[in-house]
């Protein structure tokens, strides 16, 4: 990422400060810190304000800071919350925007104890995730590569698939193979789920070895340069019933149906609601339980998601995933997964993986 | 872990109610959940009450839920915490403990907001991680296995390490290794880090090669089961010069001087304390940036810290990382890190993993 797309979006936070009656913002939640700055390491703290941005962290990130971001930085051994409440008072800053969906309530107690009277604190929700939403040239080619690589790695073991394997062994033997595709490690703990299993949308990898004659859920993302990837596939192992495929079918063209729903302008809920009306034509609404996506980069769960009361509308340069899914308990599930990017004209399918109705 | 062992969790926390003032918790940080629950799902909130603990959860979850704990499950399609006020205006809680540490400020202002005003909110800080910080004979056997599991992913990974190999190679390779172990994953990302970049204490791998003549730092840790593990060791690769061999000998002085002053009754600055003293003998004091270790379990770093300035007295049943390191900007680092378990009389070392200067 150049050093100046940091400056200008600390930059864009910085334009906003009069709208939000604010002259600094004290940023604690990680990837945010991580987008405003640059830096990666696991402790930071950034206090924003014109012309005086101080990066807080500690001893161990010394170099790592000095090498990653263009902030001042001040590395605090012991609690950091202290040195920000000095750097404050020094400042003169007086009113003080803070994350209000992340803050913990300890730290807001402390700042309003130590701080004189004067200072006023602003609870901001969503200002720096909103601008997240929208990504940059460079953060596009980033979530393309995590996306190449998730989908590189799940070529790379399907060959290896086979009644009898462990749900964990092909967990970790993908894992593995996005390592060596260039990911920095998984976006989330990597599903392998068979048979009845599937029927768990957040199923664990277990010791249970793949059935035969049944569904396999692969649900897996590669996260690299520090964006993330997302994507779910579903494969028949040997000779699932007839009624599997069928429901294949009507999992994919709900998807499809989302996908078309998706372009510029559209609120959220749009595809969402395209996704539960295909499935509602196959009487399969109820088993549909979560919502049909949300956003990635920095993280893997990001704003927008695709749920039904979501009114935020979509714009180019989103990138959202979309995964309707049916769950039957006690008989397995389905669920297909791509990760889009809102285009200007519509979308694009980010992830290259087939998804037709696959048997091994 | 049985399931009488949660019951008794929660158990414990009720008994405090009375000294605390409360008659219900909130518990909304997710190891804390999962500690008292034994649901190991990425969303939920409890709610515990005398009689009446309620889980809240997602509909990805309920089949899950209700396979995990015995507590009464809620699944909330949509925002969860109206339902949350919902159940405590039902259930008549009126003094309701939140986690001060965790809680974010919107939530507070949310159940403020929603709550009648007869309702009283009590910030507790650190009760439930007081709670975990000594480990049941259940939680340290699993700490045992994620510990060997670790061990043997490094055993196995030595013989292919050599100079060229790219450290994210490496990387990858031990996280593979650690899962075909039994790990469900890594506790934290790996760290390899050759050469120069050793000065960094938490380096990313890189695509850097594995240089001869200079050391290789790893830090690496397992989870299984749920529970975490944690080790460093520092190698030389080729003909490292003399000057790290007698460095090394000095960081595993002091790594020895703090495990020797490990036992319960002190306090957790005292083995820090012992490790700083053998660093300042060989004039090292100041090359040294961190804390001497942490406390670890459900997750990687928990109470105690050992640290300079904490108070906290070590318990029997505590188990704690102990990893003092040398960090040279520009030329390299070392650290030796054990996880160790405090006894009855004394300590012990958890980690087989040997910790002799060794030379591949």
């Amino acid at each position: 990422m150049p050093d100046n797309e940091f400056q200008q979006r600390r930059a864009r936070l910085l334009e906003c400060f009069p709208t939000l009656q604010l002259d600094s913002f004290l940023v604690t939640h990680l990837p945010n810190v991580h987008y405003l700055t640059g830096f990666t390491g696991s402790n930071a703290m950034l206090l924003a304000a014109p012309g005086r941005d101080i990066l807080f962290t500690d001893p161990r990130y010394t170099i790592q800071a000095a090498q990653e971001t263009t902030c001042h930085v001040v590395t605090v051994r012991g609690p950091m919350l202290p040195k920000v409440v000095a750097a404050i008072a020094r400042h003169k800053l007086q009113m003080l925007g803070l994350e209000a969906a992340y803050l913990p309530h300890l730290t807001h107690q402390f700042l309003r104890e130590k701080l004189p009277l004067r200072h006023e604190f602003k609870l901001i929700a969503g200002q720096i995730e909103q601008h997240r939403m929208v990504k940059s040239a460079s953060e596009l080619a980033r979530i393309e590569r995590a996306v190449a690589t998730n989908s590189k790695a799940l070529d790379a073991v399907l060959k290896r698939i086979r009644p009898g394997l462990r749900e964990m062994d092909l967990a970790a033997e993908i894992d593995y193979r996005s390592r060596r595709e260039g990911a920095s490690g998984p976006s989330f703990e990597t599903i392998v789920a068979s048979g009845v299993r599937a029927a768990l949308p957040h199923a664990r990898p277990t010791a249970n070895p793949i059935e035969p004659n049944q569904l396999l859920l692969i649900d897996m993302g590669a996260t690299r340069e520090g964006y993330t990837s997302d994507m779910t596939r579903t494969l028949g192992i040997g000779k699932p019933s007839t009624f599997w495929k069928q429901t294949y079918r009507a999992v994919l063209e709900s998807q499809l149906a989302a996908i078309e729903a998706i372009r510029p302008g559209v609120k959220a809920s749009e595809p969402d609601r395209a996704a539960r009306q295909v499935l509602e034509q196959h009487g399969l609404e109820k088993t549909f339980t979560h919502s049909t996506g949300h956003g990635l980069g920095l993280e893997i769960h990001e704003a927008p998601r695709l749920g039904r009361k979501e009114k935020t509308k979509l714009l180019e340069g989103m990138v959202v995933t979309v995964e309707p899914g049916v769950y039957l308990e006690g008989k397995g599930g389905i669920r297909i997964e791509d990760t889009v990017l809102v285009t200007r004209t519509g979308c694009r399918i980010l992830t290259p993986t087939p998804k037709e109705w696959m048997v091994l």
